[in-house]
């Protein structure tokens, strides 16, 4: 269980690899400042890919130091995207980075069946917070890549971020599968398939963490609420994982959190053969710079 | 625009009506609890419906005054439904609120053909939150009654919404209709919903408030990611009304404002003859108090 960034932070350093870091279209500012702070917090290296000459220019105007060795000039994003890539498949690089360029170019060559890096199973996006009302960093998924997940998606889901936080040394992450409410009711079919999730946790089918679900959200974090109404549970009250039932509401359960809540936000997508930084427009320099301690971090 | 829970209580002290709420099962702790105080801050009426001995019992137990001619004896929670509905039904009180009995009896009461004080529409949930981090009372509608509203359904939760909005002397709410990102996507039926719910109200199909879908909740709520994101709008960054794709979205978005982000909230069930005050177990006596003069102030 990790209390804070800061807690994360300290760990990065503490193991002290080295990791790179592969940024696909790298003539992007918030990218370029992102990757200057990490580097002067946490030692990271960088191979930038793009344009040459906007690179060297965007790096000046932020103050990165950008050895000329470890830039790969192309001038499409698309092959930005797929020389990326293929360094993170050859593995001379641990970590892929979006620059400036459609999220979907990136994608498409990550999931490239001959030169992608993907490992065949779902790939999925989780947003860690930190809550200054909570007492332990939140791992929010899916709230940024698959839009409706059916049971078996959403097995996935949990899988990659239980393999995640495994990653990041938990051993039995407690997991809330959120709803409405904390019975299963026909009526609202993600009560049903978070029921299930449940039961296969208990029957052994699904392992790696402890499974509570259907969850309300105010059991999912408050010992408290959950004492009012009677609910006993090991992970009411004290969840590391929440599994959203679709996009729309791990979307806006993070943002919430983030825009009212004073949280803090690092993304990460899951599921390639390496984490993936793909962080939105709006996001914040701060954002990108825990994104980049996320994915060092595993 | 009501900026805080406080300018809402100067504006009911101010008209001076007197209200009467009927509560049914009235032998509840914590509803009394709301009563003694909301008479003390606004001199509310109350009619009390349940077991005459226990309702005694408990208003001495939290130091309620109550005229034994405002006890309406009997020991059956459906009786106490259907008589509590009747007063309301009858004109004899004002708003109706939900003591100790299970949600789903009060309602049967509330929706019988005959006897009931249902007006033929959809009945739909509203919550009422102030959070420190927003300039404005939040209206989050509808993550309590509707479970997976289609789009006419969506339409009819904002319709109760707007007119509700009204009658606490909103003119033109901004309505956000909340989804992952601010595209149509056919992946995501919720956007689809959005931008057709928008269209309409840029039709002139629905009035009486000014419609922007889908947002996310950071265009939403964020000035500064509406300009970041280059997006205009009249909505983004000031939204009065958020319309969530879903009940567990609506209800969870709620919570975690509530539990994370220090927000406080009133809640309202609406639709019917009269605002159904209707709270959970884990909702907090300030909680219930915020939501009798939120269903005072109508």
């Amino acid at each position: 269980m990790l209390k804070s960034f800061g807690e994360l932070k300290a760990k990065v350093l503490a193991a002290g690899q080295k990791k790179v870091i592969a940024l696909a279209s790298a003539a992007d500012e918030a990218s370029l400042e992102a990757i200057r702070d990490a580097q002067q917090a946490l030692g990271v290296e960088c191979l930038f890919i793009g344009d040459n000459d906007s690179i060297i220019a965007m790096a000046e105007k932020v103050g990165l130091d950008i050895k000329s060795d470890n830039i790969i000039h192309t001038n499409s994003h698309q092959q930005a995207a797929e020389l990326a890539v293929g360094l993170v498949r050859d593995g001379k690089a641990d970590v892929l980075m979006k620059g400036q360029l459609p999220t979907g170019t990136l994608l498409k060559a990550v999931v490239d069946k001959d030169r992608g890096i993907r490992t065949g199973g779902l790939m999925s996006h989780v947003a860690v917070l930190e809550s200054p009302s909570y007492h332990k960093l939140m791992f929010i998924t899916d709230g940024g890549m698959v839009t409706g997940p059916n049971l078996e998606q959403k097995q996935a889901i949990l899988d990659n971020c239980v393999t995640f936080a495994a990653g990041l040394g938990y051993n039995m992450p407690k997991v809330a599968v959120l709803a409405a409410v904390e019975t299963v009711n026909d009526k609202m079919p993600e009560t049903v398939d978070a029921g299930r999730l449940a039961e296969m946790n208990r029957a052994g089918e699904i392992g790696g963490g402890i499974i509570e679900g259907p969850l309300s959200f105010d059991l999912a974090i408050s010992a408290e609420s959950a004492k009012i109404k009677g609910f006993t549970s090991q992970v009411a009250g004290d969840s590391d994982i929440f599994l959203a039932p679709d996009i729309a509401t791990g979307n806006i359960l993070s943002k919430a959190l983030i825009y009212l809540g004073g949280a803090k936000m690092a993304g990460c997508v899951l599921g390639a053969a390496a984490p993936i930084i793909l962080v939105s427009r709006g996001a914040s320099a701060e954002e990108k710079m825990l994104s980049i301690l996320l994915a060092m971090a595993v």
